[in-house]
């Protein structure tokens, strides 16, 4: 009989250069087979394709827009495609965000619902099919927990600032979330963590402009390190939230 | 010529028994007129009335729902009512709050969309129509701020717990649009407050249950009394954020 | 039979230009007797001349330095000049502050001790005087409250920094502290509270050099004002905590 | 040339059965020697001991009390029995702790300033030797960082509590102390970190008791696991602060 293999399900992978592709990486590299969740179609294929030429497994799962009811029929491709009988859903990275820099007066009603989506309503779903997933799982001493969520968040998931009243409605609502369901699920195993992301990460142009001064902002692959670890973390000191943030940054 | 008089708004005064309700009064009662926005007309209609019967100056404004299109002309209706020329939008308080305490995987779409929308994009609407107004009024000795613009908070704005996941991502919204406005809108003299109600607020039946008890429980005028503080605080030292609850509170 | 005077307490009215001295005239002005606690005679005395000559009542109570048993027998000293038969500890105010802004390198243990002794052990032993008198009060209707117990906290109360360190520890003790009497406290209708006073406190000096540009900073004036409303709060709607800092501030 | 091995410094090691033992063991399986300060000079031995015959290199270093001069020589000490020549200060646990849960009425003054000295006094003065320490070390490609210094928080260390009075204001202080040295020395590579270990440490006694239910209380081995990540992680992405607590507790 085949081993179960574990699944990590990740929304949010962008253009494959972020946090949501660097944790698709070090999860594949660590063991687990990875269901990559994005808007945008060329990216997902080519990451799912170097995460296979790497050795792992993935695949890519393409979502029109960040909405309840699409979160549903993606598990459900998901889980066709990785099916119970060899893989358990044990680990998921709720990545997605919009961000919006702007004074107050000059946001728009499209914006205000665009991050309420986008950062709230679409993380409330992701979370939902997750937990659900997790709950079909059983427990044992390899397995002590039903599954991690992780959420990314922000500096404005804890304090509003100038330009950012738009950005921390949608930061705020989703570490209420976060809490909200660590609290309620961790009595059955289920692991739900909230990584407050304190810098500018790093993406490819930052990146490059970087190169000299490494540390004026946050590598992706080290955050997706902090992830691993707080999956790895052992069921009697689990965290909840934690800060991350570079070296030399000025806070 | 007449005096200009100072005009307090509030949305949110429900059934005329809670938070929103007294602070009409007692900011009717310390000399403002009043606007009172609600989805319920005939509540807003005896509310109104009972101000004016008691000397004061008060209008009812009927909303039907709390969506940005609705604030905009719901404050272009007060304008008419109470033309600048012999009002000033001085105070402003937000009210409104969606509340559900249910188990995560109960809570529905409907229930995400309305607390997003209810308590924190309504929030942003009426902030924005509020400030515009607020934006519009001069400064001088005798009105040194343009304007206050109150939020009423809730536990679960800073706590997120078990069976609060569908209230919490509204009120951290809310919280979080609040900080940044405060720090935006600070150095245009116009003041933005937010209050953690932490406790059961005693409106109608609880009110008459707990009457042997009189503090299991905030009574709405002394949270009103708070609001007509935080309008009345010296530019010099002025307040985001504070937190009520009855003396006698586990917490 | 004469009436009962409700007595304020303050230490740390220092050069009697900021906000223990401004507390003493704001509650003198409102009817109560005031008893001034500081470690320098002359500017107690003067300042206590000062209250009289405006028709309030006071008397300066100098204390060699703050520790334990100084202020018990401070304490003892007020109860004489302010005996029980007339007067009632009602409110009480720790405003005593060491602050050091220092690279930690160059922080003596001698500072650390002086932090802690100053921001903490005393502010321990003051709490703890104020209390036993507080609990000697009856309540009515006149008088819902016991007691009010009152910190003044700085930024550093919330936000370690560097040049902080040995501030900090001094702050952030004293503020856990008033948050642990406010919980034991509140029951027994004795009110703890606790200001961050988020800015540069003008006083002398600074308010000179600040006559053109009023808002750079806090005047004492003001805080006191709102220490004034943290007394007269009901009992219903208590607050713990709220910050202050000036309109104009950036935070 | 022989390698540098790197050193990890545990202060409070108690009996041997804690959260200071436990990083010990973990340190020690890592690759780090390493020095053990604590006032019980058997506990001591016998944790040295274990840890050599697990074939980890060890010395325990007793220590009257924790008063600044006792660190600077413990420090000495330490240095001398691991010789720059052959080792190099990388990572420091401040473990101590003195936990006192009373009615606040009850606390003595030798209590309070129990709780100063050891809980804050002790830290910053540990603090200092560390950091002294790791600002003699070079940077490259392996050792990334000077040094890493951890503090074991409390629940204590965030909320104030009926009956903590006295605990929290020494774990305030030292919460207050980390995040200013975290920001101090983050610009020189050295990492500070504060774990709130919210719940109860499971040793002996608790540990046994605990046999059937293992999730009533955090194990000292996970809490090492956490601070083990803490030293390891990259430095574009360091936390701060973490909160540590079982999979099943109530919060």
């Amino acid at each position: 009989m085949a081993a179960i293999r574990p699944l990590f399900v990740v929304a949010g992978v962008g253009n494959a250069a972020g946090t949501g592709a660097a944790a698709a990486r070090v999860f594949s590299k660590a063991g687990y087979s990875v269901a990559l969740i994005a808007r945008g179609q060329s990216s997902l294929n080519s990451l799912s394709q170097e995460l296979k030429n790497a050795g792992g497994e993935a695949a890519p799962f393409c979502i029109p827009s960040y909405s309840p009811g699409n979160f549903s029929s993606v598990f459900s491709s998901i889980g066709s495609q990785f099916p119970a009988s060899r893989y358990s859903f044990r680990a998921a990275l709720f990545n997605v965000g919009y961000a919006v820099w702007k004074p107050f007066l000059e946001v728009t009603p499209e914006e205000v619902q665009e991050s309420l989506d986008t950062n709230v309503a679409a993380a409330f779903s992701f979370s939902r099919e997750a937990i659900l997933k997790f709950k079909q799982n059983t427990i044992d001493a390899e397995n002590p927990n039903r599954g991690t969520l992780i959420f990314t968040g922000a500096t404005a998931s804890t304090r509003g600032n100038t330009m950012t009243s738009a950005f921390s409605i949608g930061k705020f609502g989703a570490r209420g979330l976060s809490q909200s369901l660590a609290k309620e699920f961790g009595k059955d195993d289920i692991h739900v963590a909230h990584a407050i992301i304190d810098g500018q990460i790093m993406t490819g142009a930052a990146l490059a402009r970087a190169s000299d001064k490494p540390l004026s902002g946050l590598s992706p692959e080290s955050i997706a390190q902090s992830y691993l670890y707080l999956v790895n973390q052992e069921k009697s000191a689990w965290t909840w939230e934690l800060d991350l943030r570079p070296a030399h940054e000025k806070w």
